[in-house]
């Protein structure tokens, strides 16, 4: 959330903003995780929540909201503070004419969250720009197979599981001094 | 189908239960693919099976098929036994609301046909997406024109020369001690 | 804007013409980028500006132009100027069936906002391209909303500060010969 | 146009069907490039030609056809002798439910000529999908600026200049022993 230089006292006033409210909101959180990649970026001028189009999607059913209140970059905790209440108990927000954040126990389930979510969104991007040509409306998961599919997927246990071989994958990468990726317990 | 660490004992039951009962339904099948792939996602939520849009779509020609029976994450035998029946003989399966799934005699071909499918369900939906803007139906091959390029490019033998190029490639940026890309004739 | 071997003399006369004009009628100017991106290609066909969909879009709210009279390649320094007029005092500007430009004090910045601009591109088509099968509209920045995010993150320093950490990972990986990445201080 | 290992003679007759007709039909072409590029296939699905939307695709400007009678994989030298008639003098067609071709005089143009055509068919899917949801038609470029444009820059010397930083690229990563890149003068 820092990022400084000798000749600079820039720091991210509304990355702070952000994650310090979250953190105070819910002391279970280990980690969030905010950026503006692309697909989150364009779905979240959508004004939607995500439809449960794909088994991956049920990782967010009832567990996501969408925050459609932008008033501007983050820079007063206030606004902090409205998204955390948005996000409640859930793993991810969409955050409206803004950009995704995930949060949860563990750093590996948030980072896990956060690339499945932006995936999420990149596939029902895709998928209903093409209903468009094709006429034909997509196909929706039932809430029963939504629901026994987060019950399986959707725990902190699992997001774990699913966030260690990107950790794994950086460390044999960029070398054992990352202490990264020494199981499934979280250290 | 498995991954462990010393501290853990998490079995990818999911990929236990899909990938065993195809074996056991199919005994010419020597491998099985499956993942979430993400234009594989996208287009498995349109509830529709590959249109013959291209030469390369011809390889699935009659020879893959929709299994539209999501029930939440495969967690039982009986769900993989689902699959492998759906699948029948065919050589792809487009799990509904999942992703994609391709079968084969060799790893090769397996190998080649994920990748050209997931490029095939790309194909179609960035097709169909652009014919909602120019109003302009897709051309379709026909029926007698697709049947020939099936037979010329749809069996195991020009998949496994398909996937070879694939295997060389990695054997090429990994090292011999790959056992990869020894020539034409399976192992 | 040159390139030549020993062999040629071929120069890149659209490139000369276009800079030459813009660093002319603006001495404030340190920097001007363009290129043919393919989403800003595809964005300067549609004939339209941004719209305000994402608070990263706001970086060009009331700043940026479509400089719409495309007259065949640039290759007289008459069209240049026309370029450089249309732009005016703001900071980007989409050249119809043509390309982006975005100009600034300094190198880091113009990089910066020509890489935001190109995803910005990417970001409308997107989210206009998925409206059309879900049939709702998107979601829109107010004018206030949109002005307070320019005041916040539309400035050169702003935009200086978003272009080091692209310049300090080329350095990273081209190593240290590139001069480049020594503050936040414009050299 | 071969492919062979000590164990095979699995030759790629499809492809010497196409290039040998071509080189037949046109003393002029020292070089043809065909391949099923992802976005060139979904083009080469909608049964049309390119659109001139951007100063790129009028490299392409009366110099490209679509070749819109697919027979299945080309196995007969007949098929081959089609393609050539319809691609007559010009630099490029648009095989039907196929993919693309390029040819000229040199290899570098007719690489310069793949990729840049490849890239004008996605930035047209992209901007015909986005279409859709804007409700707002696309901006055609007129036919005198389309003309001038192809004189400043579809020449067979525009072309090989375009190819040389290609090549140049994987000279320097692949080391002197390409050959490759030795000057604007084709060898």
């Amino acid at each position: 959330m820092l990022m400084a230089t000798p000749s600079t006292d820039l720091r991210n006033v509304a990355a702070f903003a952000i994650h310090s409210e979250i953190h105070s909101a819910r002391p279970d959180v280990g980690c969030a995780a905010h950026s503006h990649s692309v697909y989150g970026r364009a779905f979240c001028a959508t004004g939607r929540t995500l439809d449960m189009l794909t088994q991956d999607s049920c990782v967010f059913y009832n567990d996501h909201v969408l925050y459609d209140n932008f008033q501007g970059v983050v820079l007063a905790s206030d606004e902090g503070k409205h998204i955390a209440k948005a996000l409640g108990h859930r793993k991810a927000a969409l955050l409206g004419n803004h950009g995704l954040l995930t949060a949860g126990r563990t750093i590996e389930e948030v980072v896990a969250y956060f690339v499945l979510l932006d995936k999420c969104c990149e596939v029902q991007l895709a998928a209903d720009a093409s209903s468009a040509g094709s006429g034909k409306p997509l196909v929706h998961i039932g809430e029963k197979e939504a629901q026994v599919t987060w019950e399986a997927l959707g725990h902190s246990s699992n997001g774990y599981f699913m966030g260690l071989p990107l950790f794994q994958t950086v460390e044999a990468e960029l070398g054992p001094r990352t202490f990264l990726g020494r199981g499934v317990e979280p250290i």
